[in-house]
């Protein structure tokens, strides 16, 4: 089943379940909202009437955790020389931290940005101390995200966190697809496009430590709660390993995509005037 | 001002201040609730019946950020060899990661658990974008911390995160005092003992960046909320540092002060059934 978080044109939003070829509403305004309430497939009994003139926006606007896995997509790793590693590195995002599928990504001048397209999984109930199959069981569904990255900040220095944690520049979505329409493990496409041309693409078969390992890993140290969303790490062909390194530029329409869930399309702004005083 | 949660013997909790000798009742359950809707200072004009019997508890319990800043006394950076930062480390915990001043942190058996005394900064209003002196006006007060760390996870990998996030390992408290009433620039003694041994001595008038530089350079990529809680780092005398290395066992009482606010006392316990399953 597909599910969302769409919007109207006054920008009213609410959770939607893809019924055939029609949306219809959900009695939420978001899935994060939802999914404090209830599982996904319990949700999709209650659907409502069908949606006209929505958009999909953030599915999960307000997650307790965000934590992002590096280093997972084993060819990249093993082409650069490096060895697989024993453990998931991971770091933390905030709520604040993600935007919508279409919204566009707003930084000051002079940073340096890049892309890293990334499959998301979505967390469906409490998870503390799991197992990997009582994890795997977990999972609500997967989705699409972009760790745009602002890499002077990352490297600054030794932990990643202040060039990871820009308010509204992780794009996420379109959609959210649960495990019985799309398996990972089983190798889904997931490429990066900068104006139609191709930056980034791999397998998620590729992944070292795939969705349940990752979740039930997580959970040894802390709970994941229902709608806590983690990404599960970048392909190789990320700006900042390139040589010449590599950086967005004002304008460039970022495009994500990860087969049988759907695409970002992410427009990078370099305003003056950003970020916006609280 | 002194500020704090404080609970009954049942477990029921109410924001309070200091009037005098005894504590007054606010209109909060707890101060992450008060400083969601005022600024203290609005909030202990609100101040209503003395309380009885109640002992303080975790005092801000629903932060939507929690942000350490690690390398950060100077004396420390310096009698290490190295030369002090160009900007702060930063890396972040989740409000799950909190527990109270007296509370346990309990852990499963076979962990590296270390010490890490920290002068904590609590955000009284939002921040984002902002200069060091719109940060200072920001600052509702400052609290004690503990980071309590998970050393072998903490260096698993090259990101902090997972030794640092441990649910409920971070004892916050025991009050919150406004910056009126204590200056750290000034130089407040912070200490750590175990088991009344002291470990850990150095003043706050050390520290490389203080609370209003780090609130502001966190505020030039993230929104920062009434309520957050941001550590300031710890001196020298660490666990990990030691020759040979020293880490916390069963049983043992990690006291941690910050003079002028007050004093953590948490007993470390390794517990076979830990984690609490979700």
């Amino acid at each position: 089943m597909r599910f969302a978080t769409l919007a109207d044109a006054s920008g009213s939003t609410t959770a939607a379940v893809l019924d055939g070829d029609r949306w219809r509403a959900l009695p939420a305004t978001d899935l994060s909202s939802l999914l404090a309430r209830m599982p996904l497939a319990q949700a999709a009994g209650q659907a409502g009437p069908a949606l006209e003139d929505h958009h999909p926006v953030l599915p999960l606007p307000s997650p307790t955790k965000v934590i992002c896995c590096g280093l997972n997509y084993a060819d990249h790793i093993l082409e650069t020389g490096r060895e697989l590693p024993r453990f998931p590195t991971l770091f933390a995002k905030f709520a604040d931290t993600l935007s919508g599928p279409s919204d566009d990504v707003v930084l000051p001048p002079g940073l340096q940005v890049d892309w890293e397209a990334e499959l998301a999984v979505v967390v469906g109930a409490p998870l503390r101390g799991a197992d990997i199959d009582t994890a795997r069981g977990a999972i609500a569904g997967y989705t699409v995200a972009n760790d745009v990255s602002v890499r002077d900040w990352q490297y600054r220095t030794l932990q990643w966190f202040q060039g990871k944690a820009w308010d509204r520049t992780t794009p996420v979505g379109p959609v959210v697809v649960t495990p019985d329409e799309v398996d990972p493990a089983a190798g889904l496409d997931i490429t990066c496009r900068i104006n139609g041309e191709e930056v980034q693409r791999d397998s998620t078969a590729t992944l070292v430590f795939d969705a349940a390992t990752t979740l039930a890993y997580i959970s040894t140290f802390t709970t994941l709660r229902p709608g806590d969303v983690v990404l599960t790490g970048t392909p190789g062909g990320v700006g900042v390993a390139r040589d010449p390194q590599r950086f967005l530029e004002d304008g460039d329409v970022v495009e994500t995509e990860v087969a049988g869930i759907g695409l970002l399309r992410t427009t990078i702004r370099f305003a003056a005037d950003s970020p916006t005083p609280a």
